[in-house]
């Protein structure tokens, strides 16, 4: 397996996308490749000054940059040479199986999009991010924010996707699928909540537990939280603005920690035809090693190849 | 000044709505009568084990609860001499000058929207809620659940009247409205957010400063927050699951005090021609005390004539 890393993306590349890649592979399994994708100088220098000879990294030249205050779709066409462009070339050659970056999120979708394009059937892919939930497993949530305007039958196919993810990602064996609404009862909802509750209430496609409400997000009342982008993102930002006021007031334990979004370092694109993850801009070291063991994971787990196999 | 509370509302009547009355006696002006509804004997003989004697209290006989399961707007009409039937028709008769109660937020309101109905000119009344900031000031979020499917100029309006509220009731003399979004540029967010952007920026019907995202809810960024009311449900809820895991674990301190949603003891309904309060039904007596004091507060700012002449 040969995975694919950005080492030009996110605030502090590229150091620290590299000594993130070099913590993951201490821990990846000895048959797993990286690919680094960036300045090849800049990266050899980087292992030299280190002393790191690991014949399980190799390196493809892409040293430009697609910056964030880029249009992501015009840079990733004329920059030719950028990371990400480059990077998506080989994804869609099969040269690696998975591809990861830090850097600018709206050229990873365009990459996601138009390069590795929707798997057949699949109306709209989704991003997703991982709940942690005081009983110390996750919640997968989708969408946050790819799609802020959804049909129901979106939702549907985001309660298929996700579920997915739980069972052969986190290793739920029937995932519980919970609507997010205002109330619990079947014909509370704005229209598209009601309308997906009537299409989620008898599927054979996942199992579906009903609405859930906003105190319940952090709760072992369900394991896929399955809602519209607009709603998804804004209170995964909630949450993140939660995560830091309590930071800077002190008042934090063992699960707070996890709320941190850093520690995850990467949201995966659910429902293209590849592995695709795109991480946090500010990641720090360690939420790039843990990109890049998701990614590991996901690739692993054959998601894609299931995902295929369920539209 | 005649306020209107209902003794018969919310899970531990009529005793804690009663102390939580005598409370509030204690602050309100000397010149602020309250009008109890409920069961006349039920409220005397508590009175009097407690030996109060207050020439400020009258009691208006109201025996019947509507309760909590029952569908509210058939229990509306069916018992005449429930405490929130009889306190609408005395609210709207201008017996009394603002009704509150911690009972049927169905049944409150039906009586909101059909007895007292909404103000000429206000497409739809809404709901909202207090958020606590950590500079000790508040925000004003609208709406927070009764219009869960909202048009742009439904939000347009809630703006003007969550502005007049921070205005008159929380006194701030410019208050800062930010639409609630999921990115801070102009074109960002769902059909909804981008139209009502539209018809914001250049209002002169209040102070729009641009929009905010989710972790900006806790900030100082804004005084007032608009979204519709299936968004504003799930964050609101979202925020009390947050204070009571915080509580469970022990996290808190002032700020995360100021969380708690009982301590507001009541959302106004605004919009509507009088002064209508609907409070938590697990309501405490300072929950019950704090309603009152909310209650005498908006009726005192003149809040509902503020806001006809603004329509």
């Amino acid at each position: 397996m040969k995975l694919g890393i950005d080492i030009m993306g996110g605030d502090y590349a590229p150091n620290i996308p590299l000594e993130g890649t070099i913590m993951a592979l201490e821990h990846l399994p000895k048959d797993v490749d990286v690919v680094l994708f960036g300045h090849k100088e800049q990266i050899e220098s980087y292992l030299n000054n280190k002393n790191i000879h690991d014949n399980r990294i190799s390196i493809v030249h892409a040293p430009e940059v697609i910056e964030m205050h880029e249009t992501p779709a015009s840079a990733f066409s004329q920059k030719i040479n950028s990371s990400i462009t480059v990077g998506f070339q080989h994804l869609k050659a099969d040269n690696i199986q998975a591809f990861a970056s830090a850097g600018s999120t709206g050229a990873m979708m365009v990459g996601a999009m138009h390069v590795i394009k929707s798997i057949e059937g699949v109306i709209r892919p989704c991003i997703s991010s991982l709940i942690p939930r005081p009983d110390g497993k996750f919640s997968i949530i989708a969408d946050i924010g790819l799609n802020p305007d959804c049909k129901p039958d979106v939702l549907y196919q985001y309660a298929i996707i996700a579920s997915k993810y739980a069972q052969f990602v986190l290793g739920i064996k029937q995932p519980r699928v919970a609507l997010l609404n205002i109330g619990s009862e079947p014909e509370k909802g704005n229209l598209l909540a009601k309308a997906a509750f009537e299409l989620m209430k008898d599927s054979n496609d996942f199992n579906f537990v009903g609405n859930i409400e906003g105190y319940d997000i952090f709760k072992d009342k369900t394991d896929v939280i399955i809602c519209d982008g607009f709603v998804g993102n804004i209170i995964l930002k909630m949450g993140e603005g939660f995560y830091s006021m309590l930071k800077k007031r002190n008042l934090t334990d063992d699960f707070i920690q996890k709320i941190n979004p850093e520690i995850y370092g990467g949201t995966p694109v659910l429902g293209v035809n590849k592995t695709i993850i795109i991480g946090h801009g500010a990641s720090t070291a360690v939420a790039i090693m843990n990109m890049i063991l998701h990614m590991h994971k996901v690739v692993h787990a054959e998601l894609v190849e299931k995902l295929k196999n369920a539209f």
